[in-house]
């Protein structure tokens, strides 16, 4: 059988590009109706995607003068969407570092549960640093201690949302005998960094457990998702890049007593589809054209740590005043930032404009024929198991992926025509979590918490 | 003009009576269907109600054992319900206690964004102690110092709310100006409890501000009420406590400047419906020979602090073993106890049974004709601005409800028969405030934040 591939949409309000929200084609006056938003769920759903996949962070982004790049908080928007829809999974950050577990866990589970099954969480530890003001902290904890943190959340939140084993729920009308108490397990966690008692206050959810998803590629981040996460999304410009962080990723999980097939592995993919190559390059020129230099520039400084607005746009990238050594959020970003330019040794403006299309994920230009290439090409020699697709606008960056690549992709036997299951497991193909409480343990216990 | 009523239907997953699970109209089995309470909230919905209400507790009940006490997440079952809704507002619950107030403001704002203009809050400080150890603290903070932080978390949302200006948004394509950042004001709030920097990362919302909704009746809670509550959900067996409340209440406000009218008293009221007031009585006996004594009592010592169960359930009730100058949670619910205690000397299982319906609020039994009676007279003899409906078991209760009770209350010129606007705010008459942080302040900045 042919590889079958998973594809999500990952939705930004107006589009990935930084620009997108000024090209005409975006729906720029719509970014604040959820129908809006319930319809790019449903057009994928349409498509059979995997899921709908969404950003986040509890901070503004200081670039908001010039773009879109507000924050519609991501388990209303899920949920809404869940309420539109009946198939396709809704995948949402949120973060360990700024939120409670207790809160966070009940959240998920009540999503996992008015959808039916097709919960999926995002895992971060939160890049921003001016988010630790929003919430009390002197400074933004630094990466190294952010992971340390998730690590113990994640055991956390996996206690709690095992804590009601899966037929605690007795609802016997006769006897009176709502729940079954001896199923329903305090969890009692102490840790260095959180004291929760427990149990959740509500049934376990149908998936067992929500998807656990992750996206850090650094050093820190690589340990974390062989440990927890059963979908990664990374960022790779490059086919080698990918092959060597899919070869990794899954030498990591096989290490740590998992099957790698449990952990999937999405490249983000952002493309410029039209019926020529160069079509398909003027299209995104017309996009990059309508960037602003103080935008771009701060994005830049936010992945070098440099404020480079006094250099000439159009020289050489200054390469010289950037030090590796610092200390960075997004380490992983900052290394790829650094091979584009090597890479590629481009002018300042021609950086920006690399990273204005996805923020550093790989974009292809081409017909649908060149893009499905890049796709089965990645797919077929050991980068991807598949895709978060990041359309550089909406709605017709991904209408134009779905009219004219998924047929072919299709055609090519690399993704599905229907549905096969109902739930975002299912549809990833990934195993139901027993409960690490279960008094008979089932078979399907997953290794990483048992 | 006949004074108009405002209702909400209390959303109970099973009904307020704490035996409903048990009973066989109630729809036991759709409990976790979300499917099930946007269906009750179309119908509220249908017969023109001000909103569908939800509690919520960031714990679980120790009786889960013997009833259907566990809690879906409210945020998420408000979405689903306003994404199956057009008009109904949806009023939830959140802790100020273990909440951060950056999230909880940006979840409420993106609600009142998906239901253009539809939420309120209901603030609570919470009053299960055990949901302490679920936030890592070792007890749960005494009720004069969980108000004292509830002032300063309400100060800090309601800068996060105010942030961006209306008019912050420009989203001009062809200048690149997204937003006019003039008009997006950190709040830099430096308090004793909190430090919050802001802004919040997404525009104002349409209501400007969720409604402020509260529901504790304590000398601590009527002081938050007065100063912050637009609507306040309160508990009273008799006209004249109500009638109390009502002009204290409206009293306090106008002392604090505010004009009483912005500031809405909906007591709970739990009825039981039929042709007949004896078949009424009938119904609601049925109902309590449903309840179980290890339940009820759990329930009461909750309220009064002590263990009752090796007492005679049909001997006296000890009054002599409450200590009444203990300090708890829930202070007034224990002094309506008390109340009830002195007023009908009841047995144990007779107290039992009066708290059963409805948790200390008012339970009513009778015709259609008795029941809009009481409603109306309380609205019309200074007890009540509308009420919070607590079918005892759904969804029979409030179908009931709906179709004999509001239509006498229409024929009486009570209640709409039409939503005369389009959000919360509207249907509950109350101004849409002004961002305080306004260059130009509106005639309409209330005087809380003034």
């Amino acid at each position: 059988m042919t590889r079958q591939l998973h594809l999500n949409l990952f939705i930004y309000p107006d589009g990935h590009h930084e620009a997108a929200w000024r090209h005409p084609d975006s729906d720029t006056d719509r970014i604040l109706d959820i129908g809006y938003y319930q319809e790019l769920a449903q057009k994928a759903e349409a498509a059979k995607f995997d899921a709908v996949f969404f950003a986040d962070g509890p901070s503004l982004a200081e670039n908001i003068r010039y773009a879109a790049r507000f924050r519609l908080e991501p388990i209303t928007v899920m949920t809404a969407i869940v309420a539109a829809t009946e198939r396709i999974g809704v995948i949402g950050t949120a973060s360990t570092t700024y939120t409670e577990p207790y809160n966070l866990a009940r959240q998920f589970a009540a999503l996992d549960h008015l959808s039916k099954g097709r919960a999926g969480w995002n895992i971060v530890t939160t890049g921003a640093a001016n988010a630790a003001l929003n919430f009390g902290l002197d400074a933004h904890p630094v990466h190294r201690d952010r992971y340390e943190r998730a690590e113990e959340y994640v055991e956390v939140i996996t206690k709690l949302w095992d804590s009601w084993e899966d037929d605690a729920v007795v609802a016997d009308r006769a006897s009176g005998l709502f729940a079954d108490t001896d199923k329903i397990h305090r969890v009692d966690h102490v840790g260095k960094h959180f004291r929760v008692a427990g149990p959740l206050n509500a049934p376990r959810s149908p998936q067992g457990r929500p998807v656990y998803v992750q996206a850090g590629s650094s050093e820190d981040g690589r340990a974390f998702a062989a440990r927890w996460a059963e979908a990664i999304f990374t960022a790779h410009q490059t086919l080698e890049s990918a092959q060597e962080f899919y070869a990794d990723i899954k030498s990591r999980a096989r290490a740590g007593g998992r099957d790698p097939q449990g952990l999937k592995v999405l490249p983000g993919i952002s493309p410029f589809i039209s019926s020529t190559a160069r079509e398909a390059e003027e299209l995104h020129e017309q996009f990059n054209d309508l960037t602003q230099p103080e935008y771009s520039l701060a994005q830049l400084e936010r992945l070098t740590g440099v404020d480079l607005s006094a250099y000439d746009l159009d020289g050489p990238f200054p390469r010289e005043v950037i030090d590796a050594d610092v200390e960075r959020s997004e380490g992983s970003r900052f290394q790829l930032v650094l091979d584009i330019v090597e890479r590629e040794q481009p002018t300042l403006r021609q950086l920006c404009h690399r990273l204005a299309g996805a923020r550093g994920h790989r974009v292809v230009t081409g017909t649908p024929d060149q893009v499905a290439d890049t796709i089965q090409q990645w797919a077929e020699q050991g980068a991807a198991d598949g895709f978060n697709v990041m359309p550089p606008w909406l709605p017709g960056g991904i209408d134009v992926f779905i009219e004219e690549v998924v047929p072919i992709l299709r055609v090519r036997g690399l993704f599905r025509t229907e549905y096969e299951g109902s739930t975002l497991r299912d549809h990833l193909g990934l195993e139901r979590p027993a409960s690490q409480y279960a008094s008979r343990p089932a078979a399907t216990l997953t290794k990483e918490t048992a």
